[in-house]
């Protein structure tokens, strides 16, 4: 999972999580790793992923393992491999050196936890597993909440370590996309740009942090299926992130031309997402409020789209109604880390800072992050424009947008489905960093990347 | 998932699968299709993979979606996409409309499904799941057992859709070797030969019918890890299979010399694996019993080991003692389906004859498949041989095996650390066709390709 290089300096990572952890919350803590899902029977599972709770605190990806964290210490709970694991697995370490290898500092079998459990608070979705687990009573809810709380507070800015397990990640991500769009030229279908993709991920030794989508029909925000053909006029929406084998996650997504050259109407649109894209960017900094930088996106690409003659009127006042969102419903991006909308486990919490909730407006309910960065965070930025006919049909028949959309100019448009552009930015001290800025945002060179293939 | 000229065949061949059960089991059944599991968090999920049996009979791979079947009739349950997820996921057809392409007597949402529950039969590892979903009592679980031996009897012969599918599958499988075989030369590590065979997979629009073995550490019998650098002296063992879309699976072995060069011993140890494969399939026709290939492929393995020095003794009586074993501990082979292991859900129900168990010996105990063949079964065949340290040292330092074994003249093979070949084997009414045919096998051939990358 990582170098032995890197193994002293992980075990120091990790311990300053828990003494960082420790100072947050003072109660003793048990976090299950999970186990791999089966895939219709029991023995053939889908690829286990730890929880990210766990790895952030234990570093290993142990299947079917537990981690008692309290005042700085942990102790691990895991069961030795028997003599078939080792005939069918191959060789594992031990429990003694597995826990010198996470820095434990006690290591006993599973059978030996439940007599911690009582004393123990549990994360809020690990409740009915310690519950079905264990007879013993555990601390209630609130505590489960504060705990939640404490882990979200320590996740949200990322020491040196989970930020180069980031850095790569993105930068195997980054060069999936440089080989989708060599291979787009020769491909017939989205499956064979996914495949090619995908295969620079799995050379390196990484997993795709999630589903991938590789689609002509970006206007399907999370498409998930592979079988279109490509056509010349076509443009070809990617979002494809590699995870790391260590669990931390990035996300990016490029759009470009299926033939290696966009057309006039979708370089204008293109042009003004990436507008949105950069305008957002430039924003993000330790204090800005994230959503602002949605608002500002939003501006950006009205003030586009006003000047492509799509809408109408003031950009300001046109996001105050959400005429953007006809075309941009979703949010501006997400918290990174361990997991690609970090801690959405734990629901909105992460996402949202106390005392704020999602808005009710169609142009803000999408929205997964409104908290002000804070330097050592980790966001993604992804505006987009898309034609998605669910939403415009109903819109141009209710005639409520007549004034503001002007629909003929937008049928000039109507090749242009779905546009995405996403990078992943990393909140410092002084503003930010694109740690996927080795992948090329700006048409023309998305252009030369599609007909070097 | 199947072409519009298929569709016609398929709802026939499903209604024909229908009328079967109905003449198997009479009372109305339930199958659930079961949901995509959460990958940390819900909004991120495994690819979702239907329940086999829903599949079996329903030919579509919906999520959460229910069928009740009776008499050759069959009602579905699903839930029409709300708005937001035709937003998300794209427009989806209506629930009539699936209802006509799954040759669907009646439709209804889920929450129709309750009333039907309490006179129906279910599988027996959906119980619970019925018992969680409604306060309705099901039949009991004798009647469970009875349903699920009826499904086994069905799905044990493959209807010519069926075989068309594995067929299907298997063709891809094949693609996906060769492309390893010739990728590896070029290759640094076992990550990038498994990328370059599942990227085949994928460009296929096709799954990987389970977690793909591609190891230098073929030893370890279920290595699902890729990291390890690829050395001229390795043997490189990969376990590759695609799957359908239609779910349908194939499964592929084969073993090759990194360096395109099979060395002496390595060649002398292949031959004895390849004799034993050949052996076993030329003798897969109607009324063999599966474990007597088994028998045969293990006898024609200690017979070449006796001839390489390493075993000594007459063939059958060291396979009588489980000398054989120390090299070649698992079956011969399996089932395979909608299921690599074909209904391996339903525990060793399909695999054993009714009156058949387990055996406890060391050679016997984990064959998977003890039944006389009929036409229709597809079935593996995959005789391996394997230098184990956790068989080898204590059977060694036990001095158990000192008559049987040449431990000095197997240190000669040492290299030769896992060697497996595997093809997908159709017992058809005069004999056998081997479904993987189109991959060589020999080692002349096998290097070939490797040499041709």
């Amino acid at each position: 999972m990582v170098t032995t290089l890197q193994r002293p300096a992980l075990v120091e990572g990790l311990q300053q999580r828990r003494q960082h952890l420790a100072r947050l919350f003072s109660q003793p803590v048990v976090i299950w790793s999970g186990q791999a899902p089966s895939r219709n029977f029991p023995a053939n599972t889908y690829p286990f992923r730890a929880n990210s709770h766990f790895l952030y605190f234990a570093g290993r990806p142990l299947a079917h393992a537990a981690v008692h964290l309290h005042q700085g210490t942990m102790t691990l709970f895991w069961d030795e491999p028997t003599a078939d694991d080792a005939l069918w697995h191959g060789p594992q370490p031990s429990r003694a050196d597995l826990a010198t290898t996470m820095g434990a500092d006690a290591a006993y079998p599973m059978a030996d936890l439940p007599q911690y459990l009582q004393q123990a608070v549990c994360l809020p979705a690990q409740q009915p597993i310690w519950q079905s687990f264990s007879d013993s009573s555990m601390q209630p809810h609130e505590a489960s909440q504060a705990l939640a709380a404490a882990i979200v507070q320590l996740r949200l800015n990322h020491d040196a370590f989970g930020l180069a397990q980031i850095q790569a990640a993105a930068k195997v991500s980054v060069a999936a996309h440089k080989t989708g769009m060599a291979a787009t030229l020769a491909a017939s279908t989205e499956a064979e740009v996914r495949a090619a993709m995908e295969q620079v991920i799995m050379a390196h030794q990484m997993t795709c942090a999630y589903n991938s989508i590789v689609t002509v029909h970006g206007e399907v925000l999370h498409n998930e299926q592979y079988h279109h053909p490509l056509e010349p006029q076509d443009l070809l929406l990617a979002d494809v992130g590699a995870e790391a084998a260590s669990g931390w996650a990035s996300d990016i997504t490029r759009t470009w031309p299926v033939s290696g050259r966009f057309t006039s109407p979708q370089r204008d649109i293109y042009d003004v997402v990436l507008a949105a894209h950069d305008a957002a960017i430039a924003e993000a900094r330790p204090g800005a409020e994230y959503i602002d930088l949605h608002l500002l996106a939003s501006t950006v690409l009205a003030t586009g789209l006003v000047d492509l003659g799509i809408l109408r009127g003031d950009p300001e006042t046109l996001v105050e109604r959400d005429a953007h969102a006809l075309f941009f419903p979703h949010g501006v991006g997400h918290l990174l880390g361990l997991d690609v909308h970090d801690m959405e486990d734990l629901g909105d919490l992460a996402g949202y800072a106390p005392g704020r909730t999602r808005s009710n407006r169609f142009g803000l309910a999408f929205l997964r992050l409104d908290r002000p960065l804070q330097a050592g965070m980790v966001v993604t930025i992804e505006p987009g424009f898309y034609q998605v006919p669910g939403i415009l049909a109903p819109a141009r028949a209710s005639g409520e947008y007549d004034d503001a959309v002007n629909w003929d100019q937008l049928d000039q448009f109507s090749a242009v489905r779905g546009i995405r552009i996403e990078d992943d930015v990393h909140i410092t001290e002084s503003g930010c960093q694109v740690l996927t800025q080795e992948l090329p945002s700006t048409p023309d060179a998305v252009e030369q990347l599609v007909l070097q293939g």
